[in-house]
């Protein structure tokens, strides 16, 4: 993880992508890091307010007072919550497509891959209906009125969906979201210039707002994905640059919207395709999977052997991905499509088609997704990657490493195949950790950012630190692009657990840090938690389960945290998420959260320190349940 | 206009106002200025991004690029679509609100005050039924229908309220929003991190805001209104500290939502509770208006001469209204709502109460404002205020400036009863400015700010410079409230104007400034832009109409400015709205939009040079309608 010597390159936790970078001549993420070093101590604090013309306004000791009277509390709220609105309305977005896609499978009678969470589903929101595509269409409908509510109306999923001592005390705390939109949206306007100056107010809205992303952005899209797509099956997998074959028309995808490329994954393969394929000669077409849809893909690889060559990597690493030459178009529906993939798209000639103007890319070519269109819209990509291909790889060199990656990642773990595995029951999971053999769980979770010590160096440094505790990881997000890479998902990384964790692991054939897949995934992972309280007759916070998403990079990071928080979750962030100029929102978050919903926020940038505290709260709580 | 000797307070077009604020021992906004004067030039030129973890990230000469790869012209277009889309949301919560409460007065068969209004709106929405409860009830439904659709749903009222040919070029340019809410919604999931990153698309985007704003959040809204608290009569009115008569008990009240006062209006003047209030010790309540519901209170004051004792001033008035100690309690129900009243409130023992929680103030107490609740919380408010008045009136001295204000500022206007005034027809207008005694029209709308020359300085001597070049001024907004406390509405202004405009107001008895009230009535302006322009058989951009908001302050005022360049109007701010920092931006919004809708940005901090820039559009635009 040193330097590279030729450029000021960002520190990396996996030193073969750190040298393909150091050695290409495109400038990527990682060198951006060094000219943006010098960080406005304003905007790290969150008390910048840009609301109005009067501004910028800037919070110090001699003016601790915007020109409208904000003190720093008000701002650094007002920042938060906004930036916590906006990342649930991403995950909203990404269940509204997801429902509107089941529904059109449903009203068009096309296959449904995952019958048994269509019935579980349809048991949860209490759907009398034998006929499936009719039971799909009657899901959908019933997620989409909820997202359609407005504030001050009840949805109907959410006491179906939560676990109920937890709905419980968010009906207490009169925390309980109307229709996700308008939360989202009232949120919006609670922010906006000269309108809310409470700091509790909006901090307490951001709980809220977790709920509704928790519930609907993350759960039930995974869910949905599972009735569309497949249910995730444990397996083996191969990730890393090595996943990409040059003999193949290679469509790398990135986003978060799986079902939107459901067709494009089927038609690839079809006869006809890949006949038109060989005739440009290549052997066919493959997807790469980049970012969370690639995680998705991932997760589902057993249902998409022939299509799907394998996970190449999350969000920083994508610009290095089109660098190998070996990609030749670019599909993206959401983020984390970042924006300087453009420039190395253009100059390793890659076509970029973004099916989401949500997520327009400036130099991508825009079609508009819909259901109904999507056979044109595949055999569009198929003829502009064909075109490309053709045109492309007569000018550029491809240079895969071929030493990046593994061959053995264990992938396709949910909440549902994690059962299956242990034998249909949560017992053999609470033995272990009842003997103290697994100490406790944690999810290590989110994104990966380039700032806590560089590109997945915390997420990896303390995950091997969690594991060497005993602590068994669960991990979903880009932070799993990052673990399966440096191996930590393979097998052999019993190695690097525990004496109690390496044995059960041995024992069982799994790396101790599983892979629940994209980010969406931590609604699986909160499903584990919850099933778990509920095995053991106990609320969520009594659970011996910490979170921490060390490198968190995005709003929707922040939206995830605060369902975490939510569910009384302990919460570790190696980066502050710009509050810690308002002494009343730290406070509250770091301190006082734990008495009202049992979750606190943790903000530690030092990798021992942050798993000394996270071991501490699980022994903490073992002592509390009588274990050891 | 000079700065006061004592403090550093910055400099207020209204004198009587600067030497009250001077003589105060509080520190309001005006102070602030001084202490916040040393402005981030990142924020101010739209290139600080604040989305990520890795941030801030910040544009220079030598970082070009933030960390993901973003370039200033995405990093601005995301900050600016994101601005436009919270204003938007405030104006479409504000609108939603009032839905609720005239659909409400429907079901419950509540007194409708506008029937002239009740029976366009169902003509225009193309309602056919007799009883005009039910009709208020289709009314509201079909405005609330068309706020939740999706983006992608067509809404029903759009094209029914839009002049003809700005429908059709906005369907041209595929620039027709969906549902209200889900388009802000949708807005902002596309400035969150690493979605969009297209400048251009961003830009647009803001258009489509701009439409939503303009039909339902501001036309709608008034004439939603006008049905609910009646519609607008010409009549002359007392404004400024001189309103507040310390022999009531006074509420002040602030925010955008009249109806939600409606029932409170009602109840002040029943005999019961003016038996309290005389009990008290006092003649009576009275209410005194402040920013723009206290404008659209005005606005209606024909109908509420017993209750309202007049309009004191705008949102940067707010605080000294405060320390006048003539308030007893204030009653907020949205922006603009600053911050900075909150201690001169706790000083002067003013009781806060707030009745929508986006607008919750720190140190207000908070009632869930309802329909069904409203008498129970009018008579909260009665007790509350009876209670503080008894308490306080003995603590606290009262020092109101008598000198401050006007009486016989004409107010009243509206498109209704302007139209009416000229006898119902446009014709008297067309033909003065036809003929030249009238130049042209300028909508000299919004906030006022702090910062363009100091509080309503740029406004009033923009205004100034205009008439004196013959063209008549609207006003709506805080704008209003700076120029009626001027005197620049009242009748003996005519003599500040120019010859021709001169003898037009002494003939009519008008100033040469038109009071349409609230930001709101920006609405109404537009109004009157269609009808000329439809009276003249043209599409609106080739009218002699200018805008200026010269004094924008919040995010609302760049919704509205969005809807402005969707009209086709050129629209002047004195401070840029944070985009200077891009190329594509400021290009597409200054000089390329006249080629698509007809409208574009001009930013002029320069009076002069803004009033030339105008007059010359103007001029230019008689020219090409073959006038002088």
């Amino acid at each position: 993880m040193s330097q590279c010597e030729n450029y000021n390159v960002c520190a990396d936790a996996d030193s073969n992508l750190h040298n393909f970078i150091c050695s290409l001549n495109v400038e990527t993420s990682e060198h951006r890091v060094e000219s943006q070093k010098a960080k406005c101590k304003f905007g790290k604090e969150g008390v910048c307010c840009k609301l109005c013309a009067n501004g910028p306004c800037r919070i110090t000791p001699k003016s601790p007072k915007g020109i409208c009277g904000a003190d720093a509390n008000t701002i650094v709220a007002r920042n938060f919550l906004r930036a916590v609105a906006a990342g649930t309305g991403c995950y909203v977005h990404v269940v509204e497509t997801t429902a509107r896609n089941l529904k059109a499978i449903g009203e068009n009678k096309k296959e449904i891959k995952g019958m048994y969470t269509l019935n579980k589903l349809a048991d949860i929101f209490k759907i009398k209906e034998e006929d499936p595509h009719k039971k799909a269409v009657l899901i959908a409908d019933k997620v989409l009125a909820d997202l359609y509510k407005p504030t001050f109306e009840k949805t109907e999923l959410i006491e179906k969906m939560a676990y109920a001592p937890r709905f419980k005390k968010w009906t207490e705390l009169n925390i309980l979201p109307g229709g996700a939109k308008s939360e989202v949206f009232d949120a919006i306007v609670k922010t906006s210039t000269n309108l809310n100056s409470d700091p509790v107010d909006m901090t307490v809205n951001c709980l809220k707002l977790g709920i509704s992303t928790g519930l609907y952005g993350l759960t039930l899209t995974n869910l949905l994905n599972d009735v569309i797509l497949g249910e995730p099956v444990i397996r083996q997998a191969k990730v890393g640059f090595k996943v990409v074959d040059p003999d193949y028309i290679n469509i790398m995808i990135t986003g978060h919207q799986h079902s939107m490329i459901s067709h494009l994954q089927e038609r690839l393969i079809d006869k006809d395709v890949t006949e038109m394929a060989k005739k440009a000669g290549a052997k066919g077409f493959k997807i790469v999977g980049c970012t969370c849809v690639g995680q998705d893909l991932q997760l589902r690889g057993e249902h998409y052997k022939e299509v799907f060559s394998g996970h190449a990597g999350n969000n920083f690493t994508s610009e290095a991905l089109i660098a190998t030459g070996g990609i030749d178009l670019i599909l993206s529906e959401f983020n984390c499509t970042l924006p300087g993939i453009e420039p190395i798209a253009d100059e390793f000639e890659v076509k970029m088609i973004c099916i989401d103007d949500v997520a327009k890319k400036a130099n991508a070519d825009f079609i508009n997704y819909s259901f109904e269109e999507r056979e044109n819209i595949s055999n569009t990509v198929i003829d502009e990657a064909l075109k490309n291909y053709t045109k492309r790889r007569k000018d550029v060199t491809i240079n895969i490493p071929k030493d990046h990656g593994y061959d053995d990642v264990v992938t396709g773990v949910s909440e549902k195949s994690l059962k299956d595995f242990l034998g249909g029951t949560w017992k053999p999971l609470v033995d272990l950790i009842a003997s103290g053999k697994i100490k406790g769980v944690a999810g290590v979770v989110g994104c990966s950012n380039l700032t806590a010590k560089g590109h997945d160096v915390f997420t990896v440094e303390l995950t091997k630190e969690l594991i060497k505790r005993n602590i068994v990881v669960l991990s979903a997000g880009c932070s799993s692009g990052g673990l399966e890479n440096v191996g930590l998902m393979s097998p052999s990384a019993a190695e690097l657990a525990g004496d109690s964790l390496k044995e059960v692991c041995k024992s069982l054939g799994i790396p101790p840090v599983l892979n629940f897949g994209p980010c969406l995934a931590i609604g699986r992972l909160e499903i584990v938690a919850t099933e778990l309280a509920e095995y053991l007759g106990i609320d969520i916070p009594q659970l011996p389960l910490v979170l921490s998403a060390p490198q968190w990079l995005e709003e929707q990071a922040l939206a995830d945290g605060a369902f975490g928080l939510s569910l009384g979750l302990p919460l570790h962030l190696a980066i502050s998420p710009f509050i810690d100029g308002s002494p009343v929102v730290s406070k509250l978050l770091t301190e006082d959260l734990e008495g009202i919903t049992g979750g606190r926020l943790i903000i530690e940038d030092d990798v021992i320190k942050a798993a000394d505290e996270l071991e501490k709260i699980i022994i903490d709580r073992r002592k509390k349940l009588g274990l050891e």
